[in-house]
């Protein structure tokens, strides 16, 4: 397949880098101010190169790479919350052109469901979006072949920040001002965590997770979420005298989403540790399925993306 | 679609029992003597009454079944070795008319790899197992998704009998003929406990995992195979003084298939607990996925065998 990327981040990047390995050209890539494109495919050595050199991937404008020639657009620029734009309009160019689309950018798929899936009908084009939830781990896909409405409930640990933070909180006996330091010098905390540890991003996850179960449109505003960062250390030393621990935990079921702090066994399945995350799948036929693995990074991601783009080669 | 199902055991059972609220219509069931056949779909409640009452599911023969129109043939009569008869034919004959084939029988697959695929090769059908490895676990899918050559390794507890047998002697300090017992009474170990607990099953689910990752022809004689049943409940108390416990543990690296009990931490992710299996795959980009659930039962490998035949009505 001939694929556009959008975005040249850790995941755009990983997914240029990657894609020749899984027999995909790479036909154009775009970042938020310029964009590179070659009908014959890009060499993605130059492309990150003049990124990391230059700042950016090349001579053309982003309008380019939308007007390329490619079978999949992959859309992996920020999650934006709202209107979710830019990353709405590059799917809904590329839907228009009756092409592909694989996201890795959340906000078209939690903010506006009900517009994606319209693009959608209105289009040759499918989309798909496995790597907006949970990374490495195989969520998506396990819903479809299970059938969404076989699957009466979704758990899980969901952001590998955050966990990260209460593993080291729990393990060391340390505050969270503390962890968070060591967690922003070791580059799994961000400057600014918000996001992962007010519980945002595990939301944006369960919300997508609920539009594929209940099929209605659901959005940010319809989940409850509460973070960690009002966490005390004596919170997790009290957990522990009871063999339990804490985890930020996502939660879809009975129709409504929630994300909070919530006490689970200290050697239990929720209980991964560091930046792993992992879902739990209760099903109608087949009992409980939990899956652990990475839930971010560049090349976990992008191989999230690969097996999207491998599904549509197959249709 | 149209199914026909060969094996009225729990799984073939199940299967004719969930597939209409898939959509699909089951229009043969055979069992090893009789067969009821029905182009319009039989009802479910009437072949599984008939079976339990009389002992067969219909006045016909199994080759009529044979001969029904149907889109896919689920072949689920138990797993034979060797000449993998007589399912091997039924995979055949399926094939020979351009059908499609499900596996939740294993001896085709693991035991005839070769000829299978060359019969896939010379017919319109395709054939798809997901069922034969670890029953509601999506263990093939996710290796499909990934790409077979980025799969590294698969390791995992692929027998829950063993399993439990082997949670219950380090739970409970008892010896390996007293648990034994214990299962069989709660119809967790059957009455010969042979193929479970000298690794036999989970070896052959290793050999069809290697025949998937290698694409090359293995057979149960190319695995390096021990069981449990010499193992002393010594041997487990031994390892809990070390914070580990022993499980039954199929790998497949390298190009090598290996069964056997291994020392693993007792509070790691090998240890599943109960008849619950789990399956550890090691990716080249996506790091180590670990996906744990019920690896057996009737409607837990029914929902494997028609996540398969859902795939195939979307090709």
């Amino acid at each position: 397949m001939k694929l556009a990327v959008f975005g040249a981040g850790a995941v755009g990047t990983s997914v240029l880098e990657l894609a020749g390995d899984y027999g995909h050209d790479v036909v154009a890539v775009a970042d938020s101010a310029s964009a590179a494109v070659d009908a014959d495919g890009l060499d993605p050595e130059v492309v990150t190169r003049r990124k990391h050199d230059e700042g950016q991937v090349g001579d053309g404008e982003p309008a380019d790479a939308l007007a390329a020639d490619y079978d999949v657009l992959v859309e992996a620029t920020p999650t934006t919350l709202g209107d979710a734009e830019p990353g709405f309009s590059h799917v809904g160019t590329a839907l228009e052109r009756d092409r592909h689309v694989v996201l890795a950018n959340k906000g078209p798929v939690a903010e506006r469901y009900g517009d994606l899936r319209a693009a959608e009908q209105a289009s040759a084009g499918s989309v798909l979006f496995e790597a907006t939830v949970a990374g490495a781990i195989p969520t998506l896909s396990t819903i479809g072949d299970l059938g969404a409405d076989r699957v009466t409930a979704v758990r899980g640990v969901l952001n590998g920040t955050a966990n990260f933070i209460l593993s080291r909180m729990a393990a060391e006996g340390l505050d969270y001002e503390h962890v968070l330091a060591e967690a922003q010098d070791l580059g799994v905390a961000e400057a600014d965590p918000t996001f992962d540890v007010e519980g945002t991003d595990a939301a944006l996850k369960c919300v997508i997770l609920a539009n594929v179960l209940y099929d209605r449109e659901y959005t940010l505003a319809d989940a409850e979420v509460s973070g960690i960062a009002d966490l005390p250390g004596s919170a997790l030393k009290l957990a522990a005298e009871d063999g339990r621990t804490v985890r930020l935990i996502g939660e879809v079921a009975d129709g409504t989403v929630r994300v909070g702090p919530r006490l689970v066994p200290e050697n239990g399945t929720l209980a991964v540790t560091g930046t792993r995350n992992i879902v739990q799948l209760e099903t109608e036929h087949a009992g409980r399925l939990n899956i652990s693995g990475r839930g971010a990074g560049g090349p976990e991601t992008a191989s999230a993306v690969l097996a999207d783009v491998g599904r549509l080669s197959r249709r």
